[in-house]
């Protein structure tokens, strides 16, 4: 059942299976302490920089709850979208797990700004309140949208000035970088961020998400929380081979630059259809739009893809790395007969 | 590499790897609403009984630290051995994460009796404790022993008669009902086990562990429990097939009692060795054992174990599911001539 | 030194003084085991009514995250004003402490409404997000208004038909009921309150607040959860004693009213005072005023108060059980004179 | 009802009560930002020497929970004895509020030495397990008992040598400097201890106990910790001003000499008296004695005080500040007169 709905549906990538298979070889010392980790480490550091600590972990949920967790003392919070995934769509982790409060601010596309963040600063030494130690911004966004490097850079500047650290959920941050042309280490490092969760499950591996730390100092302990937080895995190899398949030539791009051309023919397929209104601009592999909610009902008796607003009939289009040009064209075929077929919804 | 440091140092079996190349097929709903999942719920029913509700996870840490949180309100704790893993192995997961407190007891061999529990378990409504809620025991313990059937229906029924309930760290699970020749419900069902971290990594999977519930009750809320525990993988069906290769037939049998065997082969082999002492009962794919640390050394020249007790020499040797016999042959005479080699230590 | 600061900055009154030296007679059994907490808990009951199960602890902070740590499984969230005391004067205890979410709504007058929770209810069973279970209101709310009890009564009737509950932060509910004209019970037990933060301290004690469960099962395993949240006392008794002498008699009403008397008195000299725009209805204890920037700096050389919001030069004055009809006279003149010595800013 | 059972039962010392009434003098700024708080401060100052800093907080196990949520990062744990009132009596504070692991040891008379506690330091860098950071004893213990100054200064050597800190629970520290005869600061500050709950309760307040951090850094960020931990008081006045009468004179230490002379008058007049048997070294105010059961029994029918171990028979007669020496000799004779009544058990 191919569709729409999610990258997280997606298959894994054969290289990446291949390499799973391929380090399947006999005895390898346990939690982390063999070569396919070490190989690892070294391309991080390779892409992001020679300062970049990795540590793999499970998920990107743990992946963000770590990077809280190092950042953060306990009275200390984090500032984020309302729309963000840590506050939407982490089953209350950051506040039971990591401990931290979060302080949402609405946007109008996903994305935090100077200006959004400064009125949220709080009192310092306002010893009644938590204090705000972090900005976390998702790149790209859950809406689609996406960063550009001044943008971040100035988030960094601005968290830097403020006593803050700049953390990035990048679950999505090979499609920032393939949409913006840019390296990982110049959409990360050398922006200013400070701490980022990787995301590479919805960019082909089977499960395997890092945390990379930017800034030496919240490497202390690390090891200690990662354990702690369930996230050390015993046959860490198996994690390792997986990320050195994204990351030792051009899959990591390949892929994600795939599935953003993906979104990008998708859209220009249907913008334009009567009924059909694009609501984000479209920087990555999403497509959101509003249609008419008879015309929603049509399309997922055959296409399986989600609602993400009951009150205004905004859905959500995710395109992956393994969508085809055939499945788009099909789909947004089927988008405009579903449109057509439908009554345009009086005005008012 | 080979050794007999740990079964979390061995490969992934051929037919795990098989199983995950298989569920490689096009798109599949994420977290776990897939057909490889539901199969797995099916035949863990099967193999527990009907009332058996299984969630699957990353890893044993997770396993445990969720069973708790399952069993557990806030003012109540966990009793265990001194020994357990959730004790010494855990990164204080138990305590930071589940928020639990352990009472640890000291043991001979690793295994909890009514007898030992019994003058731990408090004073009933005294609120300036904890109150006792759980027994946990490790089935095969940490030193390689098993409890028998009758032991655990005892501990079950003594927690029950307390208002407890009894958890089993079932790392090696597979172990233990090998070693016992019951089927895995007989091991832990019907001797009135209330949830069960029931372990695959160590017994040939790449990764993944499952809770299992046999307590209805217990199942309340528990899918919040795991997202908000970081423990609920995006590509499920990932995990999900790795356990259907091992439960759809007998594969966890069949790699859990050649594990055991190569432990047997190797005690057999090394006991009368002069300068071997073998320590612990020899249960699962385990051998303790002390020998003269000069030998150590000079075996682990060659080989590849941990020294499990620094103050008495005592060794840890684990077999594994791909453990050979050759292997076992071979180091069965390198201890052999290492203990040959030294000169014994005198007495006193 | 007077002033309009806080009633936190109130004295306590002689009758409770007088009620801890009483109480100091020789020794008694700690940690509530004592005539005097047993006192306490039959005056609760006959205040709020048989059912009421009171608990006596340290500060207002602990009440509401005890009674959230009693209301909500850990998957389970709070909705509240963002103006409430839980979200923003906590600390992060409630996120930290009962590592409970909260969702925070933007309110006019710091009242939710049934219209103002039903958006945020979320999807039930859709297990990646926290599940709201309480709904928490301050009354009186933070700024200074109150809930009818057809609002109460409403909003705890809506918590209910969507298996949820309420909860009030009554720091100042005395000022409530003063204001109301009803009792205790009327204005929390028959809305349909489930649990309370009874305050007492701004109310004249030296310290000492209440959770008060009005539904049977909040109170299960929860002098476990009081003394773990650090809030058993040994010398209990002298808690006692002072709620004792509050509910004894018509101490509590007597204070509120008279508080609440004192801010009438306030607004009603400065309304109309060229300058003053009164900002929230007054229904309890506080006066909210934007006065022009020069007025309130001109005021403080004098006068201890706050600026509630630097943003728009919005005050607030707190009148207390010890604030006198003179003293008010004179702030009200001050308040006068100092606006009249300020240039009115000019529109725009 | 006067008896042996707890300094926790005893009265409030009358100067304590008098400071009270003496400072509800009109208003005072709230949250320690007043006078009182002020001269707090600056005594312990004089008492601890010129680097220490004081927080008030509300009880003991706040005071504990607070040094250990300063001490330690989240993968730290605390060593202590078996008989540890942290690990005892605390509700599981320190496992689920500050999310520390403690690491239990058995001990004759409740106090720890560096031959104890090296065993326990657990192997550096190991990921698997929680990093030992505090050692903390009890001074005196919950067995009576006393370090020597001498003591202490080895263990918090031992610590320091360690990369670990020395944590002292004195909710007796004044009975150790009384029996010392030393100062708090030679007591404390000078043999190393790094933080300290300085418990002033049982020792004549109301209630009231402070946290007293004699290591600058651990001071960073206290205040917010403080405040999450739900120990800032409103109207903390009233506390400032208790420890103030304890501290200003020398109240502190003539109630604590006046309690360990009553336990010394006790011991020493039914030391000899057939059938009972002192199991501790009475080292401050606390009598631990085995006596025939049917003895204890037959004096709990006048006397209110605990039987410390049912399995021994072993009781705990704690004096007070407000014990009188008559009340000292009529228990002593009727202990004498129980064992009297009482058949000696016979041997075996």
């Amino acid at each position: 059942m191919k569709g729409f709905a999610s990258d997280n549906n997606a298959a894994a990538h054969p290289e990446v299976l291949a390499a799973i298979a391929a380090a399947n070889d006999g005895h390898a010392i346990a939690y982390g302490h063999d070569p396919w980790t070490a190989r690892t480490e070294e391309l991080m550091r390779e892409h992001f920089g020679d300062g970049a600590r990795s540590y793999l972990v499970f998920n990107g949920t743990a992946a963000n709850v770590l990077c809280f967790r190092a950042m953060c003392r306990p009275w200390q919070s984090v500032i984020c979208a309302q729309t963000a995934h840590i506050n939407v769509d982490e089953g209350g982790a950051p506040e039971r797990i990591a401990g931290v409060k979060l302080h949402t601010l609405a946007t109008a596309d996903g994305k935090l700004t100077p200006e959004l963040v400064a009125p949220h600063l709080g009192t310092p030494e306002f010893e009644h309140a938590v204090q705000p130690r972090v900005v976390s911004v998702s790149q790209t966004t859950e809406l689609g949208t996406r960063y550009g490097l001044g943008e971040l850079a100035a988030l960094a500047d601005f968290a830097h000035d403020h006593g803050m650290l700049l953390h990035v959920d990048g679950s999505r941050l090979a499609n920032a970088a393939a949409g913006l042309g840019s390296g990982l280490r110049a959409t990360a490092t050398d922006v200013g961020v400070d701490a980022l969760s990787f995301g590479a499950t919805k960019n082909g591996l089977v499960f395997g998400e890092a945390v990379v730390l930017l800034r030496a100092e919240l490497a202390d302990g690390f090891v200690y929380l990662r354990k702690q937080t369930l996230q050390l895995a015993s046959k860490a190899r198996f994690l390792a081979a997986q990320f050195n398949a994204l990351l030792e030539g051009d899959l990591w791009l390949r892929n994600a630059a795939h599935s953003n051309a993906m979104a990008q023919r998708l859209a220009a397929a249907v913008d334009g259809v009567p009924g059909v209104r694009i609501t984000q601009r479209v920087q990555s592999n999403a497509v959101f739009a509003v249609l008419p909610r008879a015309a929603t009902e049509r399309l997922q008796r055959d296409w399986y893809f989600y609602v993400w607003d009951e009150t205004t009939g905004e859905v959500r289009w995710m395109c992956s790395w393994d969508t085809t040009a055939d499945e788009v064209d099909a789909f947004a075929a089927a988008i405009s007969d579903a449109c057509a077929a439908t009554p345009a919804p009086s005005a008012g």
